[in-house]
């Protein structure tokens, strides 16, 4: 296999987000079919029309590559470079008219994300992400807060509805320690940890589409992403508890609190 | 006083809103200078600047018009007719790029709102309420959804962290009853009432610029919107307890709700 350079696997992945942009654009105008999934969060058949694109896409430019969507059966996924796609994240907020949801796509060497990929349809907001690149956001160059102490810190979190009983406490333990929270920011959250606008954010029972696009996203702007252990995250993880911050400083002190609980 | 039609209040209520969209957008690339109000809440720079350009459109078109902003000391707010302006609703929202703030003005007739505009700058999204129309989102009449029971309805709420202990059991209440909840839609899940994609909002210690202009918004669509005893709110409301739902049977069975909770 020829390995292509860094750089044409971003085009491509750049070309899928703009297919992506223009298709939810579109759907916004049309009353979309919702179904439930086992855990109680909606699909729609835009999500699974979408990811079929974009799989289409892949398969024609890649055919030798693996390909990962939330939605339907995984092809190849345990090629050397695996496509990962959540074609609409943030389907509740998609649904009511949030304008937070967005899609996700990243690239994977050997399980682990090599680019990812943060596409805002409603907004044109784009974070690009490339392990030992810096950070880009609508083109330019981005980096993290400087903030290192959590009593000056600003968490986000998707929602308290996605934490059950046990890990409740974890939210509330860092609410209790930092300046404010703000809630249901979706991808968008984990893309302005990555512009220095959010200092920490804290998710429950994430899966692999929706943690691994965002890890060069952060990373390549200063900041760390990993499970609720201080664990590296990558394919073969399952479902898990996230943790994002602007910095390792910041990303120690939180873990020290989540660890202290135990 | 010459009293002008209706047609021209919102013409000069519309040239404010894109006034307040294009500084909005201006400002998120320079850094905001950030206060904490007594509530905790933040404010900056922006918020009182776009006051002061929105406060003097309303002086030079209508001198002898009352004046009320979330950020300065209110003028002549005894008049007729007073301005109720929030120029930037969703403050830790827009501190932090998740693009649900929004411009909410307001035209009050002896204390009833009888025009609110709320007017999304980072989406382009605007939803116009006039007493006595039909509501317009992006120019077009929306009506709201007919969603009559609660175990079929979508909550939204900005926050929970808004709710004080005596009455997060109500949130909670609104939840147990209803499929699912979205958080921090801000005043685009107001809009997104009006516009059916949401069934039912709760929110809790609101002030009069924050719920006023949204009456006409969601009364024009077909909805209402009172405090939690089902009273319409005016300018004499002070700080309020406030729901929205898509018709007057939700809306009656989730008051129903809050009632049995006493």
């Amino acid at each position: 296999m020829i390995i292509e350079p860094a750089d044409t696997f971003l085009k491509h992945g750049e070309i899928m987000a703009d297919l992506a942009r223009s298709f939810i654009r579109q759907s916004i105008f049309t009353k979309p079919k919702i179904e439930y999934k086992t855990d109680g969060s909606p699909v729609t058949n835009f999500d699974k029309e979408l990811e079929v694109i974009l799989r289409g896409y892949i398969h024609d430019k890649y055919p030798e590559h693996g390909i990962i969507g939330e939605e339907l059966t995984a092809v190849n996924p345990s090629a050397e470079f695996t496509w990962l796609l959540d074609p609409i994240d943030g389907t509740l907020a998609f649904l009511t008219g949030i304008p937070v949801y967005g899609t996700l796509i990243s690239l994977l060497h050997d399980g682990f994300p090599i680019l990812g990929i943060i596409d805002i349809p409603m907004t044109s907001d784009r974070w690009i992400g490339q392990k030992n690149k810096k950070t880009l956001h609508n083109g330019r160059f981005i980096k993290t807060s400087d903030c290192s102490v959590l009593s000056e810190a600003t968490l986000s979190t998707s929602s308290p509805d996605y934490y059950d009983e046990t890990n409740i406490n974890v939210l509330k333990t860092l609410q209790s320690a930092t300046v404010q929270t703000v809630y249901g920011g979706s991808c968008v959250a984990y893309g302005q940890i990555a512009s220095g606008k959010i200092d920490l954010g804290i998710d429950a029972n994430f899966d692999i589409h929706d943690f691994l696009p965002l890890i060069p996203i952060i990373e390549g702007a200063g900041g760390l992403l990993t499970n609720w252990q201080g664990e590296t995250l990558s394919k073969e993880s399952g479902t898990e508890n996230m943790i994002a911050s602007a910095n390792p400083y910041l990303h120690g002190k939180a873990l020290e609190k989540i660890n202290h609980l135990k």
